[in-house]
């Protein structure tokens, strides 16, 4: 038994996708949160920069005491994860293999779609993971720049979101998968626009979903998971505070967000690895 | 007479379109365009940080003896003319105030729409431009934060992109407005779904192209445009190369692009102000 909350960190507010199945999936857990907005996105920035940053945000998380960290962070599970693992003594749970593990072990006809951002498609990493789990998995791969900043828009349900999503998913529907992984972390909001494109009979995989699987898993195997008796409580902090920031905050957690702290990792002594 | 060249930058490659301008109206002047797709976008850094990256492509350029710079961007023609025209001694012609007065004179009902990022609608500088020119005016503005990522994948002629300008448009079309600033040099490739949606009697103004006639006037009345008889030839500089950067340049510019070089202004000695 563990009363330390669980870090969860990504490069913006996407990872909060990621909270919201932590917190159906662990609702006694304490969950500390942290969000790079200042720097966000990382997508764009050379593999050094991302792992710095992400050491960073680690050590901020290690500060507030927390018992492990949550990567919930596609670009940085895909190239920061083995560095921060040899770092610290902390358990780890990234975004990537858990998504990943899902799709190969739901696959009936070995046909994988996954989408994510540019810079995670490219990555290869998601197609690397499935084919090491099971190397007779097809996976289709597309890149849809669109879909966050229409998730940041606000307009899952407009009929040109659905447009939009006809268009990136033509390749991968004609494919034939019958799984999709949603490998960016604001895509689960789109779930309905995908189901809508791909039909029922595709299984979407939300990664973030699957990590909070991960995570109750390691806690349970570590008895580390939080006994109280009330609702776990979520502390948000965030580097910069964006436009519009609250309302996102709130679609992507899929409830209000009440404790909110702007900090500057640059103004605070951050310690080194243990 | 001055046989060298004319200075252009951007945050990015957005800037071509108001190259492509340059060349259509200055067919016989040498161009030097410099591109810092490294750390684009400069819209979401500070403005301390924007000014620090203005001041160094502008070095940049001078340092390739261009006799004048064009600020090809919207967010360092909003933040940082003002302090570039302090440090110095070249001309500099931004894309704000020509598109700004250009509106102004154009519009006929005193009604003018502006789109572009969320930075610069929310800099408030276009509104502040037009209105100091004629303070009758009224000014309706709206970001537009997908029309960049369209603008990349080249979807111009998508029905997608048409209900994406729909909705966005919405607003400012029932604003009854005849003139629309394009208030981002990536918008002059959308101008025939957004005709399309305002109806033929809205006249788009292309920020670009009124920087380009504002360029002309300035070469003409200080007699610095350059007579050779051939074609004057283009140079293009890029901190980075993005994915898909050529094709993308070459949409943007309406032509070819040969002569690309990579530059890091980190390893190079910039000199500092005359």
């Amino acid at each position: 038994m563990n009363q330390q909350p669980i870090g969860v960190f990504d490069s913006g507010i996407g990872g909060l996708t990621v909270v919201r199945e932590l917190m159906h999936l662990l609702p006694h857990e304490d969950i500390v949160y942290f969000g790079d907005t200042a720097r966000v996105p990382y997508g764009t920035k050379s593999e050094k920069v991302i792992r710095n940053f992400a050491v960073e945000d680690t050590l901020f998380l290690r500060k507030q005491g927390v018992k492990m960290v949550v990567v919930a962070c596609n670009t940085v599970s895909a190239v920061a994860l083995g560095l921060l693992e040899e770092k610290f003594a902390l358990p780890l749970v990234g975004v990537v293999k858990p998504g990943a593990a899902e799709a190969a072990r739901r696959t009936r006809n070995k046909k994988v779609g996954v989408i994510g951002t540019p810079r995670t498609v490219s990555s290869g990493i998601y197609e690397r993971e499935i084919r090491t789990l099971d190397h007779t998995v097809q996976v289709f791969s597309k890149a849809c720049p669109l879909f966050v900043p229409i998730v940041e828009e606000g307009w899952e349900e407009k009929e040109a979101t659905l447009l939009v999503a006809r268009e990136y998913m033509e390749v991968i529907k004609a494919m034939g998968v019958d799984t999709l992984v949603l490998g960016c972390t604001h895509y689960p909001l789109l779930s309905n626009a995908l189901t809508q494109v791909m039909g029922r009979g595709v299984q979407l995989v939300n990664s973030g979903a699957a990590a909070a699987t991960a995570v109750q898993t390691l806690l349970t195997e570590n008895a580390m998971g939080n006994s109280q008796a009330c609702a776990g409580a979520l502390k948000v902090f965030i580097s910069d505070v964006p436009y519009h920031f609250q309302l996102l905050a709130e679609r992507l957690l899929g409830r209000e967000v009440k404790d909110i702290t702007r900090v500057d990792l640059e103004a605070i002594d951050l310690g080194g690895y243990e």
